[in-house]
């Protein structure tokens, strides 16, 4: 399990007064990019020929965020296949639960100017990401 | 069904050199709110008492979306419950899927300063969503 | 004088209830995007070796835009220099000025994984939005 | 002056590699805001009638920043009228400048669907914020 922690900022709202449903997309992604750092790792750099679509993503919302609300959101990996990593998320404020999402996403090879192509996940990405989330 | 249809701008891309996956979150919220305005309705106004925030919002992504590509973005009701709508959501370029969503929105009523506690849904909204939808 | 249409979304809103003052960069920029398209270019493609990074950006604002307003980007070239190109800008809804700004855009090539190298700017660029803008 | 902290998000990037220019004013004003939580005030709050809306704001573009990159923004009051607040940022990476900016930003009183009228600067705001800009 990682945690990663945040707080709203003012943009992340809207007129409803509470932060915008597609916001926890990005927070979402946010935290999985900070376990990533905390293992070492990173999803994106000019040398890298492998890139990380999202196949799906998903959100179920419980309870609102304000702005400035401080939460924190947990990651963990609920499964994995040859080419694609389940990704597992709940947000909560203090005790509370804001929310519970998804996200699956594969990884790709990619050269510039032609299609992505699927491509098996590298060997040792899960396994550096486990070492952090069972750490 | 209704058709919505959008041109991808150049500040909903990412580093990837696509549209950032939350951004389908928000594209879905646009043909959402324009199917309201074709049925003659707003999920927001002043005078308006009830809101509509998301119960879960979901996406599988089949193919990417690029800088100025238009495409386009089909809203159904795919059910109805007492105090629920869910939407069904398809998002093509030319002929080929792009990607396809949901989101589940609650309808429920608003007071400065307190909680939103969830109402029925007022009872023309649908049948007038209906309408356009079955056009 | 080139003239972009759009509508304000609800993302676009803050809790404020307006428009979040950092959008109207956005709007600015699509408008010059619109008017690139116009004139036959495009400011990103895969073959380019030429980008378009910003030297300096401002607004000043006058009036708010609210959900679902719709109102309309003024574009022009306000001047030209060897390497750079100045926009001017003015948002209106209906009659009323909501705002104006500017953009000063650059003309860089690109190498992968170089850093960017100001150029001067390609020759038929300015021209071509001339003849939009002067239509 | 006070020193925020951040670092860069995939969301931020776009197809150039690079953060998007207009997201250095949600940076600028991510930074305020902090100043304003250290100054033990906050520009929102729901008994709040006074907001806080821009007149103007602008930014200068020396380097560009990077998905991860780690980077400060610098805040200071460059200048106070009655009713403004004329607000001097600098982003740094490391101890390159990155970029220059400002905001300028007006109180106004709000009453639920009113138009927002100008009002004098609350009396301690400008004091209590230059307690932590001094410190």
């Amino acid at each position: 399990m990682f945690k990663y922690r945040r707080r709203v900022e003012f943009a992340e709202t809207d007129m409803a007064g509470i932060v915008h449903f597609a916001m926890f997309f990005r927070y979402m992604e946010e935290a999985e990019h900070a376990l990533w750092r905390a293992a070492g790792l990173t999803i994106a750099s000019p040398a890298e020929t492998i890139g990380w679509p999202r196949v799906s993503a998903a959100f179920d919302y419980r309870a609102p965020l304000h702005f400035q609300d401080e939460f924190e959101v947990t990651v963990e990996i609920a499964g994995v296949s040859r080419r694609t990593i389940d990704y597992a998320f709940t947000v909560t404020r203090d005790a509370r639960t804001i929310g519970r999402g998804s996200i699956t996403t594969a990884s790709v090879s990619k050269s510039p100017g032609e299609p992505m192509k699927s491509v098996a996940l590298p060997p040792d990405v899960v396994a550096r990401l486990r070492t952090v989330l069972d750490a």
